[in-house]
């Protein structure tokens, strides 16, 4: 019995690898987010069941549900996939279905997947590190579900440490993001670039400065991409897979 | 005519992207690194000529007849893979590729991987970010080529600003980049492991502190993982993909 915790990538459901479109290809349970694209869905076979546990935003985390879930399938002797966003041990909460599954006594295997901290950039045309431009790469999230609690994320020493930082999950804190990386010391100019459903049909990408970030309006899910990296656009000539229109 | 630079993932040939996969399975050439799996290759069609460009530890680096060379095939209006390890915009100098092929005219096009970045750790029962441990990760490497010339990482701030660190290709400077974590005020005791090959039949796990790893001695390629989380080990007790023994 294996519960296998499988990134499903970015978006792009060719971004899926090979293991995990194996995996689903023969699950018997697949246990999905939210925004897993219908694509991925209809890898498995006819007769699995689907359950999406997605978490709407401002409706309170279960995790201990989808937990208490995984545990009950697992030993029931089902395959079990279990399909999350990009990598699931990438802000992706994997760590504390694994440990869940651990204390069960539930076997469990993790299937790396595509970060979409990565892959959003680079649908963008932003390579995060750049000879001469950055030799790191920060991945960081804005909001960690309860407004309340502070990130714990240490913003005016990442701002010193320079390199490429990007923010997942961080649109509602954009203006204070930017107000505490100016305030440790990063140029106001400092590029920005706003990727929106990276590496889908739907992707927009809106470039501005770290003084800029405050203004730009665009959903959830965006990434945040702050650097001198955020001002490359390397697409190609031929047009690119996402946004064959350059952006306004 | 398109020039692919496709991220080959981080070793287990299974994590190469579907899209990987289909764009290898009709190249006419693939141009690869060194450290790329055989089965990969073997991807492509018998009569695909295959490249390899791998560069070797210690001698120069000839990223500029790499880009001359996809330049050409591109041109040729050859079906080119451009076979990378890891993901190409993440420390694969894909940027560097991608601005050749721009500046030359020919179409490309940027697929991504599965960043070993991530993987190894994950390979070794490591998430990266995990809730009450970590809320951010940034990736370094600790070699950028030149040996004469500084890294450009300001490492004093990195280790004040906390979270995890992932340094790939930094086993050489080990001990300098513990000392000046150290400095920073980062506890001598702060967990460490050494994953080399993560992900593959070879690979080999050591956990250490920060105090310890100037006497770890693993060979390229091992990613360094620092900070709380690399003192968890969620690998099911079934056994791993990768390491069905615990390691010593």
């Amino acid at each position: 019995m294996t519960v296998f915790l499988v990134g499903a990538g970015p978006g792009d459901p060719e971004l899926l690898t090979v293991r995990g479109a194996a995996l689903l290809g023969r699950a018997d349970v697949v246990v999905h987010d939210r925004l897993v694209a219908r694509q991925l869905l209809d890898l498995a076979p006819p007769t699995a069941r689907r359950i999406d546990v997605g978490k709407t935003p401002g409706r309170p985390t279960r995790q201990a549900d989808i937990n208490a879930l995984l545990v009950e399938y697992g030993r029931a002797g089902r395959a079990v996939v279990r399909l999350k966003g990009g990598d699931p041990f990438v802000f992706g909460r994997g760590g504390e279905e694994a440990e869940a599954l651990e204390a069960a006594g539930v076997g469990f295997e993790v299937v790396p997947g595509v970060t979409s901290a990565f892959a959003a950039p680079a649908a963008a045309g932003i390579p995060v590190t750049h000879r001469g431009l950055s030799t790191s790469v920060t991945v960081v999230t804005g909001h960690v579900g309860d407004p309340s609690a502070p990130d714990g994320v240490d913003w005016e020493s990442l701002g010193r440490a320079g390199g490429t930082l990007v923010v997942l999950m961080g649109m509602s804190e954009r203006e204070r993001i930017a107000a505490e990386l100016m305030a440790s010391g990063r140029d106001a100019a400092t590029p920005v670039a706003v990727v929106h459903w990276g590496t889908t049909p739907d992707q927009r990408v809106v470039r501005t400065s770290l003084a800029g970030l405050a203004g730009v309006d665009l959903p959830a899910p965006s990434a945040i991409v702050i650097g001198p990296v955020a001002g490359l656009d390397l697409r190609s000539i031929t047009g690119s897979r996402y946004d064959p229109a350059p952006e306004g």
